[in-house]
């Protein structure tokens, strides 16, 4: 067999000024071709990858399509897949030189020059380097007669191929001008083969550079990678360390996301988008400097805020659920210390709590309940923080100002609640008149620990990645718990420092008919340095708060070991009490729920315990299913 | 270590006239314990497993439950699971067994005389079987000492005691009257280990044996076991096989339900119930007859019907949507043939396909919106397959009957569908006047080949177990395909002699908000001898069938290397093609989708292709997406 060597096609135009170019596969979204193209140019995207079931089901010529994407600014970087070619007998070969050549007139049409061709899956495919590199280096003949750069990519379970050095060996000694390398990252992190190697690669030769996030998970590796890939940030892999290998090789073509994800084929794919878009900018922003050159700097973000606490929250109430919250808060102890100048909003503190219930936000909420509509956090340099969001396209909001009113920077969360950003000095206090109300006692709690936050089925990711790249939080881990009415996954964040917890929440599968229980609950819990001295002030009250299973208290007997008049005080409580492998302690307890989908929590850190109590959700979950109950 | 024997306790009555009884884990079914437990009687259940943490989050002392399970019939079977015992050293033994007091106090007030310990998956644990065998020996002293069995069961995933037979070899050496196995068909059947010996188990040493099913699935079987177990009959494992070998050990306890599914988690309770109380009366007709005592076969069902066709499909229509589908069929070549004596109720006919347009059914669908209300199969026996389907607990129907009219006997389908039973004579007929219009040429349609039925998302696995069990169809095999707006998972079903045919599909995950597509279609596929003649004949009818993308057709020449004359043909008329391993083909076209979620197929096996054509599923679909987009 011999392979001509033909000069190589022009590789493709780079960005302005040596910056990378964006780019995103139109398997990532949702919708017909016209739905994804039109939401990865709003997104900012510089180019797609076309994958060919989108093009196959459209009703637009080839042509049409390079003409839709070129008004809308997007470069089609790749065609993808091209299946099941090398290493295979001779009549499959001239079939599947057909099939290519059937391809070719596709990409032409389309105006794009590079085909992804992935390591063969076929039965028919021969364990054979020597014939899958004189295959490749035909087809890469015909491919090159037509300007098209063939990227020959090692899917990670390629019948013969499986590993990115194996495809690279091929790829060597084909010595091509029109054959390279594409570089999936799942592909390569999801196999034990150090990739380490991939900086020695020879430059030139990487044509294609997929990225792709995901979580561990102990499953066959095709159904890991069609079902649960995740936007960079989002999963377990060190995508920054890899693309740094891939820059140190010279590869100077797009970084374009590929994730196969059951959540975002069904999802708006405008927010998935914007979502794919923000990973990008997070990754680039987080590459070591070595691996950027000089002119990417000009897209390093404002460096991620100094968080030094929870400010306040607020909740949207009106005329019914208010009263209920303003009774809740005075049985938590907390005192109405403060009254907007100009607007119907209402200050209450405890400690360093603050809680600020607004009966002027209009929320999309039912008559008589109440939401979480803000939450601020405290932080050094607000307008820097509000410059981050922006460039990581987080929706900043119009700043709420009046006559001798604080500035308050604000951006919209995922979920659609505002997160404010307030001076260390917390000076929005001064648009608050004092009510002169007399402080009490009140019940021994010392600041805001943390929110709980049930999130929209199809945004949990994009949540976590918004709380970690926007507010610089990191990840303390994913638990997962069987509830009365269906699995939950929660997930916390937090700062360095601890200053800031958040609890992301969201049922494993979305809910249908038969959940009888409160639609996305949200909570704030406070925290004390004396659960008991607290829960005996909240007795004296006269505060509710949320009745355990007694059968709860036996079983922590059999499985903690705790002593009975240990125990005993916990029961009489309710508190829920939990224990992790360090010997930390979490003591802690509940109100029932206010508003609709309101709770609160007070909770006891002790020992450097870290987490959110999660083996108790369920328990909790239950005690307010029996007391919505006998309510009824 | 001495471990002195005493007295065995009393093993739990057996059912009346030694019918096995039959009993369900609360952890199968969502809610709170007093929602699993109404929902089990109500099931027609004998018994439960009490799963701890139903108990623990339960504001019912276990003295409550027993009171409350007994006032509902249902015996406390088994309480579980207690984990992480055998094998440690003797600090932790002394622990394990002072954790092991505590349970049995519980079982004690509950009056549960069995607890599943499940084989340890604790670090602490030891590789030593005889260190195993002493400490069993010694919990068993225990549990004797309080008239409480222990069922020994190998978790697939336990640290050194995986297998059925380790366990076994484990309880055989303690030789104690209070320890014996438990058997799940999980554990057993996700291994490699060989069943075949549990028949030769020493008699009355298999405490309890646990049902699921599962479908085979490459993943960590921990997380297969713990999310995705089915009922018996809707996974792949061979229940029937291995209940006759527990049964050849003589084992004569309850046969008992024991399915972790995040779907059936958050699903109506009272429904799961049902679903798993069918699927043990289906697994227990299964069982070969020398498995079963000659006083079981009492519970014998009615043989599965014997079915000879599709006899006719019914709409329910308005007055909006019924005179489109009058359009729609007299487009397709049917001819209005009939008038319902007493009903507004229409009768059409081309060869052997009958559609009935019903515009008297109540059916909860949107004004000028059409569904399919019902279907009608041909068998020899229309009151045995109600019978049988009764004894499958499927919701019989009251039989219409007016005066002079013919008796169809139905049940109610999971998704509301009724199923109607027809008279080889199709007697029916007789109801409906003739119209006396002159029947057309047609357009040669043969006879209905299936009907397409998107199911409701949490009754996808019960409606398959609900077709395969009461109308004795076989399940052809699952497939899933990526749409446009989300993943779909299809199933079709038959008869041996492929007189009838289901398709049943479902969205892989519920869909959300974005998902703008037609909600749960469902179609009428009918057959034709020749697919371009009935094309052209459908033609010269003026019926605009639905338009394909001709990148779908340039596609075909690459993928199955078609005649370019060929493939000219099949694009002009739409038709969509596919060929199985075995070089059967299918061409088939659809119409647009009327009535909101109505259309048609034609379409044209041969060679014996036995699919639905699945793989142009996400064609077909994204062309509905298009033409709805042009319509707007």
């Amino acid at each position: 067999m011999t392979s001509s060597r033909r000069s190589a096609p022009t590789p493709p135009p780079s960005g302005a000024a040596g910056v990378p170019r964006r780019a995103v596969a139109t398997v990532c979204l949702s919708g017909t071709l016209e739905d994804k193209l039109a939401a990865a140019a709003a997104a900012g995207f510089d180019g797609i990858e076309l994958f060919e079931n989108d093009l196959v089901v459209a009703p637009w010529s080839p042509a049409e399509v390079r003409a839709r994407c070129a008004d809308l600014g997007l470069a089609i970087e790749l065609y993808q897949p091209f299946r099941d070619f090398e290493a295979v007998p001779a009549d499959l070969l001239r079939a599947n030189l057909d099939r290519a050549e059937r391809k070719f007139d596709v990409l032409a049409e389309l105006g794009a020059d590079t085909l992804l061709v992935c390591s063969s899956v076929a039965p028919a495919a021969l364990d054979d380097d020597a014939l899958a590199v004189d295959q490749l280096g035909l087809l890469a003949d015909r491919a090159a007669a037509r300007g098209i750069r063939i990227a020959y990519e090692a899917l990670a379970w390629g019948r013969h191929v499986s590993t990115w050095d194996h495809a690279w060996r091929i790829v060597a000694r084909a010595d091509h001008p029109a054959l390279g390398l594409c570089l999936d990252s799942f592909h390569v992190l999801s196999r034990e083969v150090d990739p380490a190697g991939i900086a020695g690669i020879t430059p030139g030769k990487i044509f294609f550079l997929q990225l792709a996030d995901a979580p561990r998970l102990r499953m066959d590796v095709l159904q890991w990678s069609r079902h649960h890939r995740l936007f960079p940030g989002q999963g377990a892999f060190d995508l920054a360390g890899f693309v740094g290998l891939v820059l140190s090789a010279g590869y100077a073509g797009p970084l374009s996301l590929e994730v196969f994800n059951d959540v975002f084929r069904q999802s708006d794919p405008a927010r998935t988008a914007v979502d794919a878009m923000r990973s990008l900018v997070h990754l680039e922003d987080g590459l070591h400097p070595t691996d950027r050159p000089e002119d990417r700097r000009q897209r390093r973000l404002p460096v991620a805020p100094g968080l030094t606490g929870h400010s306040f929250t607020e909740f949207a109430v009106d005329g019914r659920s208010g009263p209920v919250l303003q009774d809740v808060l005075r049985g938590l102890g907390f005192t109405h210390t403060g009254q907007h100048r100009s607007k119907p909003v209402q200050l209450w503190e405890q400690g360093g709590c603050r809680v600020v219930l607004n009966s002027a936000v209009t929320r999309p909420q039912a008559s008589g309940t109440a939401a979480i509509s803000a939450f601020a956090l405290t932080t050094t340099d607000p307008h820097r923080a509000v410059d981050r969001a922006g460039a990581l396209h987080a929706p900043v909001l119009p700043r709420r100002r009046g006559p001798g009113e604080a500035e308050l920077a604000a951006v919209a969360a995922p979920d659609g609640t505002s997160v404010f950003f307030a001076e260390p000095d917390d000076g929005w206090r001064a648009d608050f008149l004092p009510t002169g109300n007399e402080v009490g006692a009140g019940a021994g709690l010392v600041a805001t620990d943390h929110l709980g936050l049930t999130q929209p089925f199809d945004h949990f990711d994009e949540a976590g990645l918004f709380y970690r790249s926007v507010l610089g939080l990191r990840q303390l881990g994913t638990e997962e718990y069987a509830a009365p009415f269906g699995l939950m996954r929660s997930r916390g964040f937090t700062d360095p420092g601890r200053a800031v917890r958040l609890a992301l929440t969201v049922a494993v599968l979305r809910r249908g008919e038969w959940a009888p229980s409160v639609a996305d609950p949200q909570h704030v819990a406070f925290g004390t340095d004396d659960i008991f001295g607290t829960a005996a002030a909240l007795d004296r009250l006269g505060t509710g708060t949320l009745r355990i299973s007694d059968n709860y208290y036996a079983d922590l007997v059999a499985r903690f070991g705790l002593a009975e008049e240990t125990v005993r005080r916990l029961r009489r409580y309710g508190i829920l009490y939990d224990r992790d492998p360090r010997g930390g302690e979490l003591l802690h307890l509940y109100t029932p729920v206010y508003g609709g989908r309101i709770f609160f929590e007070v909770l006891h850190r002790r020992g450097g315990y870290d987490g959110f109590g999660d083996a108790n959700a369920p328990v909790r979950m239950a005690a307010h299913r029996y007391r919505r109950l006998a309510e009824v």
